[in-house]
């Protein structure tokens, strides 16, 4: 298989992406490949520089970029030559298996939609966190966490499935319970974005509904998958963060804590589009780069796109 | 003056609420008095047990009590002889200055909107938490944390006006910053809710609006004043609750977080009503019961009733 990855995506290209790709040589294996997308002279000069031959990857030359701040549709349409819009036009035509970048963060969205495509009935894509749970190794999931700001309780449903499916494969949770994230645990509970997501999770068929949790439920084992619009879960992800620098500044360690880290995953899927995107954190590290690219092995091995391709949404 | 106490009101009650009036005394001045609502032979002997005299109180017989589990409308209008009803409408006739109850929160809340009233033109009234800065001893304010879920742009902005009077009279902040609490800095980001608010709360000449913040510049000394819908900020409330007790789990010490304790400031006033009501945690501490009196007293003496009250809303 071929895994792509786009080289000048993110705040610490190259340095961080052509680490994090040499890193993951070993984890990926014989059979399959990393497809290091940007500039080819930069790409061979990197590697030069950190001893390992070219001829491990493959390299498509893409000799464009498109910028953290550029307007994610506008740049798309003039930068067909950037790594980011060369991987998602190669993804959507079976060139590569997966793509995975770190940069512009609503390109890649707006590219994965608008080039590799939703698949057959998804309103909408999502993304996900893996939110570790206290007293277990278990990893839950977060989802969306900022994809879908708006969205309606058709859309709260396909993430509830969405996230079932993907915590089945990837999290190894067989029967994964999905909780509707909410202010209060009670039926009704919640803005009328709740009270109207509730009733369909509810009747869902594909999924096992644990009912509504609330934020103190995120760590405790009560749920594989937690349900939230993209404001809400993109809030929930920002304030965690900040509460992790807050506690590092202060010295504290917390083996959970340390376990809530997007390093451990590298990025997330944009899940529902026809192949495996990884979107990571525009600050990824060399251990996050490696890891979307783990990740991107995993989403191919497990099937995750063709599971959820044969859901009827 | 004459600041009203649920006595039955909260999880630890009748104990923590006579321990907290009593502590309560030394801070609440010779002209002031306290008055104790709820069964006259169980608060009598209450302060007896303590040897205090209940001389030192004003009691109001009340031998009815709303459970925290029971429907608010209902128990409302079943229970005119409970603590909370009696107290409510004793404020409402200008018999109290200010209520305080850690009860039943949900039927504090109906209360406040059915008997006391809102303030003309005032749509919906809001909660907030005191939120510690840091590198410094000041505190902001979080608005709404939970009374309004669905709250309509026009109550946004009613949110940032109301946060924006309390910050001044209450927090000591002479132009308070009023911030839209987002997901990005940049205007224009956020779901339909804040897109919509953005423009009201910016042409507004009541507050000094400082555009859209995000859930990291919470501490940061950045604005006086968050807005958010009830439910975001009470999902900020429970996952920052939630972080500080594994905090304190993992023996974390940080000066910051041990000043987000809702414990110092006793409880919310349910601002934008036509007279302070303040609403407690139903774990109430004696010292949050005896900070919800001060915060009677203050709320009072600095007129933030009839503040609120000059705004054409």
């Amino acid at each position: 298989m071929k895994f792509g990855l786009d080289v000048l995506g993110g705040d610490y290209a190259p340095d961080a992406t052509i680490d994090g790709a040499v890193e993951a040589l070993a984890e990926i294996g014989e059979n399959n490949r990393i497809v290091l997308l940007g500039p080819e002279p930069l790409i061979v000069e990197a590697l030069r520089k950190r001893n390992i031959s070219p001829d491990r990857f493959d390299i498509s030359h893409q000799p464009d970029c498109i910028a953290m701040d550029e307007k994610p549709l506008k740049a798309l349409a003039e930068k067909p030559d950037s790594g980011m819009v060369a991987g998602l036009r190669m993804l959507a035509k079976g060139e590569l298996d997966a793509f995975a970048s770190a940069g512009n963060s609503g390109a890649l969205l707006a590219g994965a939609v608008t080039i590799v495509k939703c698949l057959p009935g998804v309103l909408r894509p999502c993304t996900c966190a893996w939110v570790p749970q206290e007293d277990s190794d278990a990893y839950s999931l977060l989802v969306d966490i900022g994809t879908t700001p708006d969205a309606k309780p058709e859309v709260m449903l396909q993430f509830g499935i969405i996230g079932s499916v993907y915590s089945k494969y990837i999290l190894g949770h067989k029967n994964p319970r999905v909780a509707l994230m909410n202010v209060g645990t009670e039926d009704g509970k919640g803005n009328l974005q709740c009270q109207a997501s509730f009733p369909l999770l509810k009747a869902c068929p594909h999924i096992n509904f644990a009912g509504n949790l609330e934020p103190r439920d995120l760590f405790k084992n009560k749920a594989e998958v937690f349900v939230a619009d993209g404001f809400v879960g993109n809030v929930l992800i920002k304030i965690i963060e900040t509460f992790q620098q807050m506690m590092r500044k202060s010295g504290c360690k917390s083996p959970l804590f340390d376990r809530l880290n997007y390093e451990i995953y590298g990025g997330s899927p944009i899940l529902g589009v026809n192949a495996p995107v990884i979107l990571g954190h525009g600050i990824s590290s060399p251990r996050a780069i490696k890891n979307m690219l783990v990740q991107s092995k995993r989403m191919c091995e497990e099937g995750v796109v063709d599971m959820l391709r044969q859901v009827t949404f």
